[in-house]
């Protein structure tokens, strides 16, 4: 491989941790003979054809700390689907910058990105390394035992749900049904992580809806009328994008549904939909908390592990990168089970692009409502420390 | 006074220091030679009707400490408001337990149940110290500098805000306007926080509005607009409860509002009005977090002062209660500004029962959509430490 700059990049939905990997890339690149430069494009593949660059080999090690523990993405994100006619000037673009190593933290969509980026270089005689770095508090990725920034979104969700389930607990006599969603896009990952810290029966969550399950209004009433008979409160955690059994989501008007670039809709009601039809049906107070992107921000209930692990992929695209590979997404594989090992991969990014990993059955139980001890192990060694609260 | 037994509950919305100020109780009351048992009651004054009680004063050191750490009520809290034909029940339930000193955790409303009840014991002629004790994350008890459980909301709003603002920035290609939809019940103590750890003019948030002015659509449009313009993202913190200028509530369907014993009302659709509202008059893509009772409950982003000073009120309440002193709740005085110390004290309930105690004039700004810098002057000290993040 020539001697040449690296590029990198952040796309997609941001998280607590992505400004790891970043600085993970940068720290490594600024290390390797084969790069002679680090530059950054702002807000993802726009900023190529945009040509908004900037310079991050000369920052100071107090500014790489302060990255560090910067949320979202630093450089700037986007969810912009490069259109045929842009392929000649992205490759212009990085020609001009002499860039032969581009990087891409990201996810389903950056790695689309990344593979036509790959194919169009090649096609044309231009030595590029296309290295894209997973990226995504969904862990939807396949081929990956999981993805960086999901341990810190399920740290706070799990976090969460065990607070906002004591609140619930203690008003149980006025506002008896709590509704929290959660994001995920299409799978139940976040959903599931919920439940991590229930410890016992009485323990929040009560009941988890995902989207790898239809939808059914009155087995969900039935279920809440169930926990609420049991223990006079009920603490439900759904997924942002359930759907019934018509694949029609949840709370949707048509008025109500955005999609972006990529086709993702966005749907503002599925919380408020579930409390009107318990209190409409039930007679029972619901109220929601819906954290929205806080969830995926939130620096305080940052996982360790997932922290590292961050680091780790963006260490580790640099050194496939420098070889010369290409058409890569790194990867963690899990190696031990107990005590938690993990180590770097990676995969081509065919298999990647456009493919969305689900909750498998063996995670959701038999009802459809509720996680299994499987997903427990699983989860456990990917989020930090989940607190122990009193019951009196 | 005579030596006779302690019983304390929790009432009201649930914060995450509240169990402090229990736990403040139980350790200075174990110490008095006034004080026979500790009793708790559960879920407030409904337990004393119900004669749900149990013992607080054989706890050992490690549940104290598990107790201190545990957010939302741990006694169980309610909204119940004593009707005429319950005094009579309460005194006989008080004096069967033997109790003569009476302790209230909870904000106004509580302060009037205290009210009632020291009144109609003092007409009976039966010997009753009764001392509420301040809680409430809303702030908006009056007589006092701030109350215990505000610190730690307005650590996480602030912080909050400060971090979906950093995905908002990030993410500003794709979804530009954010709406964090936050509690404070009528006042906007808790809207104002978010505006703590803004450091300069591109830092989120960019706009506050408060239930303390009545909120005008074309204003807000229009404010909104501006601030895009300007830097192409907006965030925007915003109180469940604002309303229009003939006082109705923005978001709230007739079917929609449901109002509690003490007639206070809940709207769930505040922030997905304004989202609409954005959508479609400046067809911008707008999303919501509304963190709603995790925001009062996060442990992780507790306030240390608030911590501490949640004890305190809990300790004196006791000492006051044994002297026989009657009808007051406990206060919190700023003594110093720089450094920051406080101190307890006390008023007579009157004065508190019933009365709000909203966002003064002086700490909002001229437009009534920001804060004033004397508002960081008061605030900064109650919370905790706010992060620094960097822009690249």
């Amino acid at each position: 491989m020539e001697k040449g700059n690296l590029l990198v990049g952040q796309a997609g939905g941001c998280t607590a941790v992505i400004n790891q990997s970043l600085v993970g890339i940068i720290e490594t690149a600024k290390k390797s003979h084969a790069v002679e430069h680090v530059i950054g494009m702002r807000n993802g593949i726009l900023g190529v054809l945009r040509e908004t660059f900037f310079s991050l080999d000369t920052f100071d090690k107090k500014t790489l700390m302060l990255l560090k523990n910067t949320p979202s993405s630093a450089l700037g994100s986007c969810r912009y689907k490069l259109k045929n006619k842009d392929y000649k000037a992205v490759l212009a673009s990085l020609k001009k910058q002499n860039v032969h190593y581009l990087l891409l933290i990201g996810g389903n969509d950056t790695a689309q990105t990344c593979l036509q980026i790959a194919y169009y270089a090649r096609e044309k005689g231009y030595p590029l390394s296309v290295v894209a770095v997973p990226k995504t508090i969904d862990n939807d990725l396949p081929c990956m035992d999981h993805t960086p920034g999901y341990g810190s979104a399920a740290t706070f969700v799990a976090c969460a749900t065990q607070e906002a389930g004591k609140d619930t607990e203690a008003m149980k006599d006025v506002d008896p049904v709590k509704i929290i969603e959660v994001m995920g896009r299409n799978s139940g990952w976040l959903v599931a992580a919920a439940a991590l810290g229930k410890r016992c029966e009485e323990d929040a969550p009560h009941l988890l809806y995902f989207p790898e399950r239809p939808f059914d209004e009155n087995r969900f009433l039935d279920d809440v009328k169930k926990v609420y008979d049991r223990i006079g409160y009920v603490v439900v955690v759904v997924s942002e994008t359930i759907r019934d059994a018509q694949k029609s989501r949840i709370g949707a008007k048509k008025s109500g549904i955005i999609a972006d670039l990529f086709g993702h809709q966005y749907v503002e009601g599925t919380a408020v939909k579930l409390c009107q039809l318990v209190e409409k049906k039930l007679k029972l107070r619901a109220r929601f908390d819906k954290p929205g992107t806080i969830q995926r921000m939130s620096m305080n209930y940052i996982s360790p592990t997932d922290r590292r692990e961050a680091y780790m992929v963006g260490e580790e695209a640099v050194r496939l990168a420098v070889k010369g590979t290409s058409g890569i997404m790194v990867t963690l594989e899990r190696i031990l089970q107990k005590p938690y090992r993990c180590r770097v991969g990676s995969v081509k990014i065919e298999k990647i692009a456009g493919v969305e990993k689900y909750l498998p059955n063996y995670f959701i139980n038999r009802k459809g409502n509720f996680v299994t001890k499987a997903f427990y192990d699983y989860a456990l060694p990917l989020v930090g420390e989940l607190p122990t609260f009193i019951r009196l």
